[in-house]
């Protein structure tokens, strides 16, 4: 199966969740076949660029009459692991944490949030959406004992780095990184970085430049 | 200058907030220069592709005497408009609208929160992080007569897409997104998409796909 096909490229590995979003919007309208045409259409990529992407994963059904919305939904599904039931926890219990475990389409999607960690004693036992609050300084035994696979990283950046040493000495199997550091793990420990002001300051990038574009014409 | 230049590639803008990270961190430890084989080190990027990122905005200074750390963080700054003084609104305080509210490293890289817009009038007039939460039936005025840069919108889905149309309205310059909605507005407004559930999608590919490389060696 996919485990036999070449390495998917991180460009077309990052489209998925994209494939995955429309598809499910379409099932919630009782869109049942589309042809690749419409779906490129709805997406604004060209049905060639669609083709290639789903190749990847030996092509999901005939073109001549369409996809099976329902069919390709779960495939990509189970391509990115979200039937696979993932246990996510949280360490940091500040805004963006306390933000984050209130962020139900984590949920939606299959990841199922089982602990929030912090080191501040005051708010340690006390609970956000339902999850208890613990002290990190149990975190590598919780990780273990409880088969974590993810971790949502938002300690500030003079803390991450050794948070990210413990959690990878725990078992973790994946961390989404919030803190403005870029960790230092072994390379079978993936990481995706949410970089926040990154986002902030390429978004400045592209209005000033827009700008600019407009003066000249 | 930088106007008459050929487009740069989206990929190379990307990479320039992760320069200016790096360049800022070397400020910091009092380094003054670097060559760009300690740079490719550091950041784990081969030389030759720093030097073919800054061709594109004219080079910045001598190959053989290295970089100057200073004058080189300035320049991106700028090319990333960090020193234009950018104003930011925050549309919807919720979770994720309060933690970016807190979120101080967007005031560190130079752009400035003026207001919180949310519909909910138990809210309307509170203050967050020392800013107002502000009716957001005024949005489109407030957005003209202060000359708002860039909207931060955390919107759910279902009213995502009419306040867009509304900042667009308004005169925004563009807007940081996440809802998970991708909005439809003129090209000339750039939009910054920040899909949480589809950057946890993508780790949960890249974990999936690790063990299964681990299990087949």
């Amino acid at each position: 199966m996919q485990s036999n096909e070449k390495k998917v490229p991180d460009v077309v590995v990052k489209r998925l969740p994209r494939y995955y979003r429309y598809l499910r919007e379409l099932l919630n309208q009782d869109i049942k076949r589309i042809s690749s045409n419409a779906l490129s259409k709805m997406m604004k990529v060209t049905a060639s660029q669609i083709r290639q992407d789903f190749n990847f994963f030996g092509g999901f059904g005939q073109q001549g009459y369409g996809y099976n919305v329902e069919y390709l939904l779960n495939e990509i599904g189970d391509i990115l692991g979200l039937n696979d039931g993932e246990t996510m926890i949280i360490v940091g219990a500040g805004n963006l944490g306390r933000a984050l475990a209130n962020h139900n389409s984590f949920a939606k999607r299959g990841f199922t949030l089982v602990g929030i960690f912090d080191n501040d004693n005051r708010i340690v036992g006390s609970t956000i959406n339902g999850i208890r609050v613990m002290s990190d300084s149990e975190i590598e035994n919780y990780i273990k004992e409880n088969n974590v696979d993810i971790a949502i990283l938002t300690l500030p950046h003079a803390a991450a780095h050794e948070m990210a040493q413990r959690l990878a000495k725990g078992g973790i199997k994946g961390i989404l990184n919030f803190s403005y550091s870029e960790l230092d793990l072994p390379d079978d420990i993936p990481i995706e970085n949410v970089h926040l002001s990154d986002m902030l300051m390429t978004l400045s990038y592209r209005v000033k430049n827009q700008s600019k574009t407009e003066n000249e014409e």
